[in-house]
């Protein structure tokens, strides 16, 4: 089997989970899949941890590192306060190592967090840094949420619009091919989507308004993806909309040119929230007011046979079938174009 | 520059602690010199923190990581109660995960941790597995324990002996040379040493007992940059005696063919502790009790500018400048005689 990336649900059971005991009474949420970030109980408060390696080609590494990590703690009700970085470097790259230092302290200012311990090292035989990012944070007890805490009749939130990042990484990627195609302003700005790839606010200012229940940040398998993985782990059915979802003009332009489904790319920066319908129109209220756009884009079913997407011209994207990012398939063309 | 492995103490410094803010009322001990495990305040208890990697070719990789990352939990004072591995495989080798899935599980066991997340990946471009390893303990507030905690007066003892993981490490990689010229009985067992890696017995029968000010686990620099670090981090002077400490005949033999000096030998698997000269002796009983050798070994003292270790011809070994380990020669010796 040749595998490359994250390991498959199915393997990640077989050949990790399956071998490690559980059985801690202090564990509120252990591993296990789309739950990334574990919940130890310290008494009032629990205490969230989540660990992630960048091991690919990332601009400014240390950033996105820092704000990947933080995404989970943040997805949790919980506000990011240490982070831990191991950084693997090329040997001789010590230059690189001060970029990588300052883009992270960068990072943890802007989600309010500090640097409390780590490991630096020149790793031979490396070609690229990788580095691997434990965050922290904690939360009151009665207030944490997880993927699987979703309700019947919940209302589901979407903040900033679908493939964030995927419109960003296509947008980088294939920057040559787009430009002849599409104006020059569009693919610039989508550049920069990446820039908002941090949900922390976006998860904190959800849960200061209250009526929370779970919260999941899309990433591989897009939007689509994401409102699956929330009504699996919840055990529940769920109907979303496409027509309420924010898709800016930059991610359709995009990604329609190299055909790849705004609501199958990967979207990390946009965050899923699933509320009790009396707080839903407060919290995107709230949202607005910090400046993070979004829109309730559906509904948490009783019945777990129902699960889909209503497309604008009225078709159904079932969610019971695994969801294949998009990204990859629109990137490879690239390397034919290239 | 082109430096392998982890980054010297001046350039962190320089390249990473400088640039990091620091300013968190919860940090009790952060990232600095010497300081491996974050130290974080939650009321009545700490929480202690340490992420550290393996990324050099090493047999029983999880089981190791599992123990290398506890030992430095341990040594807090605290008990190791949950982990995060972060495993980056080369692709394809997925018999390899389940192997060192296995070995995780195991290590885990032993010291009676729980893996309670991390993340699993096939990399590309790796020809090796990597592990970072996130470990976390607590301890009631008034009895952590660090580096920096000694005081004048305190008895230094020190557990299993010197040299212990650098004796394992030669004996297996200078296994052919070696078994020319000592009995192989010998060499058998040197190469088992590792095994006995783990302080966290150590650490924990010491802190049961009470009276321990600072603990460290000697690993690159041998025993005499352990004791050496104990002193600069807590501003002291220190007087130890080679006498005193347990030489294990393996160590010497093996030690004293390939020209390491056996007090400057990486020696992960031993323990210093510093505790109150009342105590040290029912500490050192306690250790036999649970099957641990240890002896005093020596004092810490008043003035700073006494630093050193009475070998047993009577020399003195400066412990002020900086101890080069002896590991490294000797391995190199080894490939000249390939």
């Amino acid at each position: 089997m040749e595998w490359e990336g994250k390991l498959p649900p199915k393997l990640l059971e077989e050949y990790v989970l399956k071998i490690l005991r559980k059985d801690d009474p202090r564990l509120l949420v252990g591993p296990s899949i789309g739950e990334d970030a574990a919940i130890i109980d310290f008494g009032e408060k629990v205490l969230v941890i989540h660990s992630d390696p960048i091991t690919g080609a990332v601009q400014g590494i240390g950033w996105y590192a820092v704000h990947i990590a933080c995404n989970d703690i943040a997805t949790r009700g919980a506000k990011p306060r240490w982070l831990l970085p191991v950084l693997l470097l090329p040997v001789g790259q010590i230059s690189l190592l001060k970029e990588i230092v300052k883009d992270i302290a960068k990072a943890a200012e802007e989600v309010g967090a500090v640097v409390v311990g780590g490991h630096t090292e020149f790793t031979p035989g490396l070609n690229r840094p990788i580095i691997s990012m434990t965050a922290i944070g904690e939360v009151d007890k009665n207030r944490y949420v997880t993927t699987s805490m979703c309700r019947p009749g919940d209302l589901i939130i979407l903040t900033k619009g679908v493939a964030i990042e995927g419109t960003s990484i296509i947008a980088n990627e294939l920057e040559e091919y787009l430009k002849k195609r599409l104006p020059e302003y569009l693919i610039e700005r989508a550049k920069k989507f990446t820039r908002e790839i941090s949900v922390v606010k976006d998860a904190l200012t959800a849960v200061s308004v209250g009526g929370v229940h779970a919260m999941h940040d899309p990433t591989e398998g897009g939007v689509a993806g994401g409102i699956q993985e929330l009504a699996m782990a919840s055990k529940l059915g769920v109907v979303a909309y496409e027509e309420k979802m924010i898709i800016r003009e930059e991610t359709r332009e995009i990604l329609s040119l190299v055909g790849a489904d705004p609501l199958k790319t990967i979207s990390s920066g946009s965050l899923l929230i699933v509320a009790v319908p009396s707080k839903a129109p407060e919290i995107v209220k709230a949202l607005k007011r910090e400046g993070v756009q979004a829109t309730i884009i559906g509904e948490i079913l009783d019945d777990p046979r129902k699960r889909y997407i209503v497309r604008k011209d009225g078709r159904r994207l079932d969610l019971h079938q695994h969801i294949k990012d998009d990204l990859w398939e629109a990137l490879k063309k690239y390397e034919v174009l290239k």
